[in-house]
C-alpha cells in the first residue's frame, strides 16, 4: 500500500510512524509511507503558504496553490490517484468501516491542514472528507496518523496474529469482553472462576455474554446496528432480567 | 497543567508533542508533560509486562502490576491525583466538551494500552474511560496525543490569537463557514463577491448563514443540540427554501 501525506510538519510523523505496527509495515515493505511538505511547492518568494482570510477575521489560512501543486507532484510520481483524504470536522465520521474501506485501497493521500483553516477551494481536490470526531485539533497530522494506524493494522500482511483483528471491539459490532491475565489474584481482585476452569464451551459462552453485557451497558446504540442471533437475543434477555 | 502519560512506547510522543501548539506550551512552561514507561516498573525478571489471557485466545494482555505501580509512582511524585484516563472503545466518546472539561483540570494522567488488550483490573485505577471514536488502534498512544492536543490548545495561555478558538467548528455548536484567501481567482475558482466588497455587516451575515447551511447539509444532528436564535431560524428557513 502506498500512503502519501501532505503536511507542513512532516517531522511530527517521526515518532509514531516508526514504532509499532506502522513501523513494522514500513520495514517489511508492506507500506510505502511518503511525507511531502507542501511548503516546498509554494511559489511565494518568502516561502509563505498562508495568508489572511478574505472578509477579515482572526488567524491565517492555508493557500490553495501549494497544496494543489504538491498533490499533482505526488500523483504524478506514484502514477495513481487513489483516495485523496481531507481531515475536516464537516466530513463523515471515521469509524471501523471507513478503516476497512481505506485498507482495500492501493493508494491513499492525506492532506493535513494547519493554522486556523484552509482555502475552501482545496476541497475540490479531495475524494473523501473525513472527521476523526467532534473535536478540534491544531492540525490534521494527528488525525492522519490515527487513520493510518487504524487502516494499516487491517492489512492482511500486517497483524502477526491473524486471530486478533476480528476479535476486537467493533469488528463484530460489539464491545470486547473483559480480559484477564496473571496473577489470578491481584491485590484481592480475582479472575472470574469460569476463565480458570478449562471448560472451553463455558468460557466461550461467558465471553459472548459479557461482550453483550458491556455493549448493552455502555453502547446500546451498537446493538441496533447488528443482526443478533437467536442465542444472543436470549442472552440479552437474561442480562436484562439480572438487573 | 501537568500531564503524565504511561506508555510502553514513550518515543512515539517525540515528533508530535515537540511541534506546534503542544511543543510551544511545553517551551513556555504552560504544560509539564512527563512520559513514563511502565516497563520500568515491572517486577518480572525478564522485564515482561504482558502475559497470556486466562481462558485462552489470541494475543497477549498487559498485566495490572506494572501499570498500578507506575501510576502510584507518578501520583506520589506530583502529589496530586487528578483525572486518570484510560483510552478504551467502551468509554464515553471524546468530544469538544470533554476537551473543555480536561482543560479545566490541573493534572491528567493517560494510560495507554497496547498489544491485544489489558487486564480488566486496570480499570479500577481510572476516573475516566474515554473513546476516541468507533475504530481500533494499535495502542492508546495516538489517542492520548489527540486528546492532549485538543485539550492543550484550549488553555487560555496557549492559543496566541484569542479570537481563533471560539470561532472554530463545534465551539458554537455549528460547523465553520467556508474561508478563502488569496488569490481571488485560483484556476478559475472565484472567491464569493460578498467577501471582497468590504461590507462587514453583509460578510458577517453570509458567514453565519453559510455556517448554518454547511451544518444542515453535513451534520443536521448538531442543529438539534443547540438553541437557535430567531434570526438563525429565519435563515434556516431561507436555506431550506433555496433547495
Amino acid at each position: 500500500m502506498k500512503i502519501d501525506v501532505l503536511s507542513l510538519f512532516p517531522e511530527m510523523f517521526d515518532g509514531p510512524m516508526k514504532q509499532s505496527i506502522v513501523g513494522k509495515a514500513i520495514d517489511n515493505n508492506v507500506l510505502d509511507l511518503k511525507l511531502t511538505n507542501f511548503r516546498d511547492f509554494t511559489t511565494d518568494k518568502q516561502n509563505h503558504v498562508d495568508d489572511y482570510p478574505y472578509g477579515g477575521g482572526a488567524g491565517m489560512l492555508l493557500q490553495a496553490q501549494p497544496v494543489f501543486d504538491a498533490l499533482e507532484a505526488v500523483q504524478k510520481e506514484s502514477n495513481t490517484k487513489g483516495k485523496v483524504i481531507l481531515l475536516d470536522p464537516a466530513g463523515r465520521k471515521f469509524d471501523q468501516k471507513v478503516a476497512e474501506e481505506f485498507a482495500n485501497e492501493e493508494h491513499l493521500t492525506f492532506i493535513c491542514g494547519h493554522y486556523e483553516g484552509y482555502d475552501e477551494r482545496i476541497r475540490e481536490l479531495v475524494t473523501d472528507e473525513v472527521s476523526l470526531g467532534d473535536y478540534i485539533l491544531t492540525g490534521g497530522e494527528l488525525g492522519a496518523m490515527v487513520m493510518i494506524d487504524a487502516t494499516v493494522r487491517l492489512l492482511p500482511e500486517v497483524l502477526g496474529n491473524k486471530e486478533s483483528a476480528p476479535g476486537d471491539s467493533f469488528s463484530n459490532g460489539l464491545l470486547e469482553y473483559p480480559q484477564y491475565t496473571r496473577p489470578a489474584d491481584f491485590r484481592g481482585m480475582q479472575v472470574p472462576d469460569v476463565l480458570t476452569n478449562g471448560n472451553h464451551k463455558l468460557i466461550e459462552e461467558w465471553r459472548q455474554k459479557e461482550s453483550l453485557r458491556r455493549t448493552l451497558e455502555r453502547r446500546p446504540d451498537l446493538l441496533e446496528d447488528i443482526q443478533l442471533s437467536k442465542q444472543q437475543v436470549e442472552w440479552l434477555a437474561d442480562i436484562k432480567s439480572e438487573k
